[in-house]
């Protein structure tokens, strides 16, 4: 979805990416990164004791994963504006498979460039959802040939 | 902030939280985990021609590291529910050092458990706000001693 | 127990720290960022047959993970001097859960700062000692208000 | 010095490993694994204005640096005792490469096996020793031919 | 290039990869990943005094990083039957932003996929060439409608 | 065979490495370093329905593994020229344990150096072969005492 140009979007455009695994390794990972060590993430016993009963994945991991997800094309993003309406609406487990949903809901032209309004879903492969988000994003418009 | 029970916090209660320093080593990190190699982070030749001159932090990774500063006490996080608001207002270089602002703008009794409004705000050592936003995150309530 | 300036401090102090799940994970990062691949740690054919029956985490790993283990407050710890009689008393397993169990044994005031001595036990979900070490950390005084 | 069983080793026996730079790199990714980010090492605004006047790596890191240079044999280790008189005696800085001086002073035959005291120097490019420290390795016997 | 169908591509076929600038911490990643410290690579001293007189990347890292440059489309690559002819022609010094030029030089096919060859060529930013190399792809046909 | 000058190897020198076992967390780190996420190394679900029916290491990472297998000795690697008919013969799944099996096979004496021809196979615990490669190195030739 980020790899066409303003122009070449429309209200109602969709976009479904490929898969991704969520691995113990992913968690153990990010909680380095992150610094977070939330023991819902990082502590089995904790974890088994919680109303999960298990590791969870930590919300920002799993929406750090879907940026990744969504292909890219250099020189079309101009700049990441923000999020709003950040849902985490189930939880993802060690060995759930994600994949990102997103359509484009709204568009503004700036002129330049222009400014996409996209939903995006995060799916697991129960096809429940787990996250919810409206991001923006700034696009440049397609270069004259 | 996410250190104390929910019956411990305040509307108005405030945290500053330490630094940490984001590297060049943290750029290759979070493209190499998160799958998010857009060239604007990655590749020092393409950014030295866009709008922001150099390199520049992918804003997810800056709200990742931010969940890493606040402190957090085993026990205490039921749940993290979402985030409002979020917005990207500066640009984070390669060497900056963020820190993370954090109060209580609203607290919601549910019985068992409560339910609290945080806004954030990301600043870096020249004390710009590099980012904004509102979080939910359902807390415990003080275990009876 | 970091988290705490020397004055603060007292012979007899103690701390409980959460717990953190050692995972296949840890070793192979481990095993990459220390370049110690001993194949106890990394080769699950050779460990098998070794007088452990599965791999085991490197002592250093253990040791490093306790280091993150224990809360630690910005301006508090002037300098980390040294440890003594640091012993390997069990096997860490893949998916064990340690914790660390520390109590201030000595204290000494240099003038500007002061020295304390630690016992430090890192303990797993069984409540086998894994480790146990003495640790000498200099320590700010409390800042006049 | 572990890549040689018990009985081709004798007290006096010495070795000097390669070198390894410690990177900017190497701190975050030790600060991420350990889950130690005291802003000694991670914060360059604190850093400075310590009496370090700048980063300076864990001695943690510089410890589990030291066992990857050390060569190992398959076979030879039998396990990993502990370490006396651990002393860290000059920090290393971003950029400093250090390497491992040790030698045997003392060998126990328990029958079956050995245990060997190793002394150990890790010590800079400005052979500045940053780390002293007494170790204890059980390691097995050479097997007959 | 692996992101069409054998039948989407014919001999002659070009692409032309995104950049990624290779950083200090992409060669202690990959030490660390691969376990190769040689000194080249790892320790700045010695690598000032060697014929390259400073660091540079492994070969396998140059190789292994344009792996991820070439898009790949979900269902259509079948099997990495290998490679041939592949030379490392220029040293990768920390810094350099290298990019992947490909070419298919021969297409044939199997019945149900094909197998491509491609000839890749890695440059950098001076548009020396670094690496070049004869790859054997097997691909999937395009799937009816 | 790469811990030895070129003086030192003959034609038939051979050398069997330790093993080192391919790990979930090998395949997420090395998808991560080298942006190759393609569904086969990474999506446990795809890779499911696949013909090898689970997920998949890399080629490249098998390969990158083994080079840190070898040993090497400081001094005696000049460079390393390339590869030729490089052949990913058996897949490698997660938990497999691979060794290096390498010979001499040429000998080139350069004058102030020589260069080396190395046939290596890569095996797993079930002595399947899953690479095979031919190597080129240039090795330093012994000093003078």
């Amino acid at each position: 979805m980020l790899d066409k140009y303003f122009d070449e979007l429309e209200v109602g455009s969709r976009n479904v990416s490929r898969g991704r695994t969520i691995t113990e390794s992913d968690l153990v990972m990010f909680s380095a990164f992150s610094g977070d060590w939330y023991p819902l993430h990082t502590d089995s016993e904790y974890a088994a004791s919680s109303i999960f009963g298990q590791r969870i994945a930590h919300g920002m991991l799993v929406l750090s994963a879907a940026t990744g997800l969504v292909p890219m094309k250099p020189g079309v993003v101009l700049a990441f504006y923000g999020m709003d309406k950040v849902r985490f609406t189930s939880p993802t487990f060690i060995g759930d498979t994600i994949r990102v949903e997103a359509e484009v809901v709204d568009k503004r032209d700036k002129g330049d460039f222009g400014v996409i309004t996209v939903r995006q879903e995060i799916k697991n492969q129960r096809n429940e959802v787990c996250n919810t988000a409206i991001l923006k994003v700034a696009l440049n418009k397609k270069p004259a040939a």
